[in-house]
């Protein structure tokens, strides 16, 4: 019987030659991330109660981009707390003020395909889409991860979704994965892994790949996994990467709990509704909603890939005069690389505000946090009450393109008669 | 007798030939003004009581930058509060995500000399580098002039600041500023108007004579006048204001209360130490302070000139591995100038990170609030204890060159030193 790619991640992890879904595994950790919100500031007490010292320094990384920048003094405590311990600790992997650790700990090379990450995170999974087995766990388990290194885990069963068919003008990846965890449910992947394949993943960029394994976990997934492939490749040793990499992947045979085929060629642009993530119809039943914000950004979908749709669409035009097009990349370093292609003149121009690359509103920590009544269409990954700021407010997410159409009307639009143009 | 340029705003404000200091005069208001924290939200419920009608909305403008962007809830529904008011209200001139009020109202041609401009924020004052009698009033009293449009003051006496002699290399406005405000005492001003005039003031751009009198009030000032010249003419002209303007100026016989006087060219570098605005000293008395941030920005020192200044010092250059450096230019116009120019490319490239135009940290709201023990090197206005978020935060206050030359060392830094070049 053969293996799943997360079987095989789990048992090479384990030091053993095959694991199967519902073997509990004793694995070793290839990286243990904290971020700021969930990390030093939590797990010190306890880490210093058995020891305090790290399994690893060169495995540990800690990013802070919940609390950057600082909105309240309680944060900016939390802060200096975690830039303070990760000094203490000699880290040599502390990052803040560069974005979202999911994203920022890809840009590093920290993320190989074939290895275990544990993160501090729910969206930890993220990773998933360069092949790593990546997962959030919490912080009282961090402890016993820095302190020995090990943890352990249940090999979760593998629920496989293939997207075929080539996907439509006006249709990302974020449209795939709404349109999944619509089907699936938002517990409907409870401690499994998604395993994202077909000829339509396979088409993606590496930029789009990451909003699926992403947004896994919105359907309850343990992580959600991508073959890694010579665009995978090409990217790590980009960054400087020179030692071999895993290229894991299932066996022809692997045993899958559940498998949902897809025809990409049909699905049309994807919005999920207030108050559930699997909430989610089509563009063309939600078109015409007013909205207060817009909001481009997060590790969902703030990469370049996903400013430059938005920039495409909004060049040469204004955003509607009744609502504010909050813009934040995903990292410091793609706010850099999306100035110097003149993308953040373009959307400027076009009246969207950019701020720094962050946590921010998606958390509703910072930088745009709504109020009660506001309506925001974002590109981010959660949307239930409260998500974004207040209770009483109401968030759609979609895909950048739906985002930016959104921003021109001031109401939820089909990004698809934007971009006809250049179909025709 | 002849009269000040205070005195002869308020005779015409008040429709009376001559007005003189202590005199107490009932005032036409030209601008009143409000932002968001003291604004609608909190005049609402006394303005509906007494009527509930503007005098003129043409007169008022109101200005979101405290609660932009949102933090928290309560900054979300204070921001959604106000415009919502503003729109009720049918206000012809609601800004917000644009930048401090001050600057954005000089930049839509609200500011204008010889007018007198009321504002709910103490900073209103700067409108006076214009010309303009413009001073902070309480909420309460807003409500009166919004449904009048008038309001009592009482004549203030007037300081003359004569600034004369060559500004030498590496020193700015703000530096002048800091000397007068250590000369005066944070209180050595009350109620009293300062006139700055003299060869150094005079040669000064209009960037930089803002820097002045929004900086009075740190002594104390009512507000902080310059009279008007051709450069304020010019920069009218070019916001599209074809008015005449009123090139109020002091007459040669009116009455001071008292005259200081200053030689620019002895002038080094100023730094405000905590915890005061006038605990001022030379940059030589406390360089090698170590920071732990590093903020270029706010309606005092974030104009394209600052950003200039402090592109010109950092471009090429790295800013020091233990601090963040936080630029927050002061309007959004200001934003997408600085990013023409290439400003933001060379202030990102060394290290710097880019917000949004906003009040931000520099009053301890949002965007780069400080935790306890944190040392802030700041072009802001204020370093009392807490006023950009713990009190347990020290806040150092210097010139835009200076807090530059300071991101480079990590510790407080005479910026002429990185200037030098230049002048050889």
């Amino acid at each position: 019987m053969g293996m799943t790619m997360s079987e095989k991640i789990l048992a090479k992890a384990s030091g053993q030659e095959s694991v199967k879904a519902g073997d509990i595994v004793w694995v070793n950790v290839d990286i243990a991330m904290m971020h700021d919100l969930l990390g030093p500031w939590l797990v010190d007490g306890g880490f210093r109660r058995l020891g305090g010292k790290l399994f690893d320094k060169e495995k540990v990384v800690v990013v802070s981009d919940h609390c950057t920048p600082p909105a309240t003094v309680q944060q900016a405590d939390i802060l200096k707390f975690t830039r303070d311990w990760s000094r203490q600790q000699d880290l040599p992997y502390y990052y803040e003020f560069e974005g979202p650790c999911h994203q920022v700990i890809v840009e590093h090379g920290h993320v190989r395909p074939g290895r275990l990450i544990l993160g501090t995170d729910s969206h930890t999974c993220m990773a998933g889409g360069l092949g790593a087995f990546a997962t959030g766990i919490g912080s009282t388990e961090m402890i016993g991860v820095l302190l020995t290194g090990e943890t352990w885990l249940k090999v979760p069963e593998t629920i496989k979704v293939v997207w075929d068919g080539k996907i439509p003008h006006g249709v990302y990846a974020k449209d795939l994965v709404l349109k999944t965890i619509k089907d699936l449910g938002h517990a409907g992947a409870t401690y499994q892994t998604i395993e994202f394949s077909g000829s339509a993943i396979t088409d993606l960029s590496m930029d789009e790949r990451l909003v699926l394994s992403n947004m896994a976990v919105e359907a309850g997934a343990k992580t959600g996994l991508i073959e890694p492939d010579e665009k995978v490749v090409e990217f790590l040793r980009s960054k400087g990467v020179t030692d071999e990499i895993d290229m894991v992947s299932s066996d022809p045979d692997a045993s899958y709990i559940r498998t949902l085929h897809y025809n990409a060629s049909e699905l049309e642009p994807q919005v999920a509704c207030p108050h559930e993530v699997d909430n989610v119809h089509p563009v063309s039943a939600v078109e015409g909603k007013a909205v207060d914000q817009v909001y481009l950004g997060s590790c969902t979908n703030g990469r370049i890939s996903d400013l430059r749709i938005a920039a495409q669409i909004l060049k040469g035009k204004k955003i509607s005069k009744n609502i504010r097009c909050l813009v934040v990349p995903a990292s410091q370093h793609i706010w850099m690389q999306a100035n110097k292609e003149g993308i953040l003149d373009i959307l400027t121009e076009a009246g969207c505000i950019v701020n720094m690359a962050s946590c921010g509103a998606c958390g509703g920590f910072t930088s745009g946090v709504i109020g009660a009544g506001e309506v925001v269409m974002s590109s981010s990954n959660r949307n239930f009450r409260g998500r974004m700021g207040s209770a009483k407010g109401e968030v759609y997410l979609g895909s950048p393109a739906s985002v930016a159409a959104t921003a021109i009307e001031g109401k939820i639009a089909d990004p698809r008669k934007y971009l006809l143009k250049e179909v025709m």
